[in-house]
């Protein structure tokens, strides 16, 4: 590792907010040190890992400010990833969210950070656990990480959460979408917000009817009412938060995540790595007959790349390839 | 190939409408059978494949099944991929959407196939692409690409078209919006919809302003104003888009852009394959000490995965593990 990126890891360690950020930075645009920082930021520290999702317009940022709120007040420090893998088409209304937690800006024990898909999604997912993880390495009581839809991105990104808070709101057909969506799978908490609502105490039933359909695991998923406008109910939502947390560690469920994530940590690293030494191996132009071949519509792609695979040469060395072509 | 896979390309070659129904589905589930299928279709066909996207809202799918109807009107058979990588909580008013095609169902000479994100986003542009070419290989004279939305997986799905249609509505700051999504980079044409509303020429003008900021590259992009709700221009989108396949041919543009998919497409079904192979070393168990050890925690992921890499023994053989372990 350059002793610039060491340095900044320790800095970050000591609680240096410049540094956190510029790792950050690092990380999310997958510079080559980033193996090297998150392999040197190993080991998971005493965070509290909350995952946050729900439908647009449940008032999730509303309730991530009131939540940052209460933890402050308890004296916990906290870091946020603010997610948004949608389109660039609703930037505004994200953007005007993002404002309310204006408030926490200047609290040095509060940090955010927004991840957008510039890229692509997949890549986000990854970004979103990196980031998190150098929250937890920074030091930070508890890391929150939200998303602001709910599709199948928003989806793998909630998994790196060791507890998942789903936020809705009373309307008709929300508990059905949610369904849909899978949301009922993830979530280890509920929450109805803008419960002043008419209907709240409605998919609050709703959501228990529900709730008794799935497996016993030794966890009942609480359904905890909020105004989180107002800060009602996010009190109740913390203390939950707390008690799943504990039920995490008595029950052995936080160390099973922890080694399923690590597993598919370890996957997906070795299937970035392995696509860069595939890009080395062009780059040195060990494709490149066959790439040309390809090109100009001589072979199929589909045909060649199975060929490509199956033959033993263009493995051999792939080993060091990696060295040898740097990023 | 399975006789009856075989069986089923020729059956789709000759027009017949279950095999090509059951092809795509072979390939959208992936299924091992699909990169021999994707082969053995190899090599363009006829088609003018024709990509169709826009904000929500613009009128896309009205938009589609005019151009159906002025198509068939032509004589001309029609393929349509409708993608929607967008999330389940936005399904009612897709499908209310496709409800309006539903005239076309009966029409021997149009084939419409619905995609959604049920598993990663990244598939579905290859899902799509495959089932575009495999409209083409059956013989559909126009095959047009529709996507709900406006998101970095929408503007990957358009990079399989020959031409691109971006639909806008006059609405302030449509086109700004349009911009920064990234769509005036794809559009080789703009469709103002819903023409006959206020504002109509206004984004018009915006539009022809910001394409002439545009690098001059030998196609100037027509801004064509439709009503697809009542047919209006849309004989003239027509025109434009077989002016645009002219175009392709002409300038050599067409043989580039052909040629740049196919690159692409080569190194995706690359990477599949070493995913899937490495996917039969950890079922074989040649990982699976190394896997143990990170699930434990005892080695970080991100180390862990680079030594594999780094280890030629990881790699020897790999040539020969797809054979071994079927998918």
């Amino acid at each position: 590792m350059r002793a610039t990126t060491q340095e900044l890891v320790e800095r970050m360690k000591n609680g240096d907010r410049l540094a956190l950020a510029k790792l950050m930075t690092i990380v999310e645009n997958r510079e080559p040190e980033t193996a090297e920082i998150m392999s040197s930021i190993h080991g998971r520290g005493d965070s509290a890992i909350i995952g946050i999702t729900g439908p647009p317009g449940a008032g999730k940022s509303t309730l991530l400010d009131a939540l940052t709120t209460q933890l402050r007040s308890e004296g916990r420090s906290v870091g946020v990833v603010a997610v948004d893998p949608s389109s660039p088409f609703s930037g505004g209304a994200v953007l005007g969210d993002r404002i309310r937690m204006q408030k926490h800006f200047l609290d040095q024990e509060v940090f955010i950070r927004s991840l957008s898909a510039r890229g692509n999604v997949g890549g986000l997912a990854r970004a979103s656990r990196d980031v998190a993880r150098l929250l937890e390495a920074g030091g930070k009581d508890v890391v929150i990480v939200e998303t602001v839809g709910v599709g199948q991105s928003e989806l793998d990104i909630m998994r790196l959460a060791d507890t998942v808070a789903v936020v809705l709101v009373p309307e008709a057909g929300d508990t059905v979408q949610a369904m849909k969506a899978g949301l009922l799978e993830i979530a280890d908490i509920f929450v109805v917000n803008k419960a002043d609502r008419d209907g709240a105490q409605k998919i609050k039933n709703e959501l228990e009817q529900m709730l008794h359909l799935r497996p016993p695991d030794g966890w009942d998923v609480p359904v905890i009412m909020t105004v989180a406008v107002e800060g009602t109910g996010v009190a109740e939502l913390v203390e939950a938060l707390d008690t799943h947390r504990e039920h995490l560690g008595a029950s052995g469920l936080g160390d099973r995540r922890s080694a399923a994530g690590r597993h598919e940590e370890f996957l997906a690293v070795l299937r970035d790595e392995i696509g860069r030494r595939i890009q080395g191996a062009i780059e040195a132009g060990r494709l490149g007959p066959i790439i040309d071949r390809v090109e100009k519509g001589e072979v199929d792609p589909y045909g060649a790349a199975l060929d490509a695979v199956g033959d033993p040469g263009i493995w051999s060395g792939m080993s060091g390839a990696g060295s040898e072509e740097p990023d």
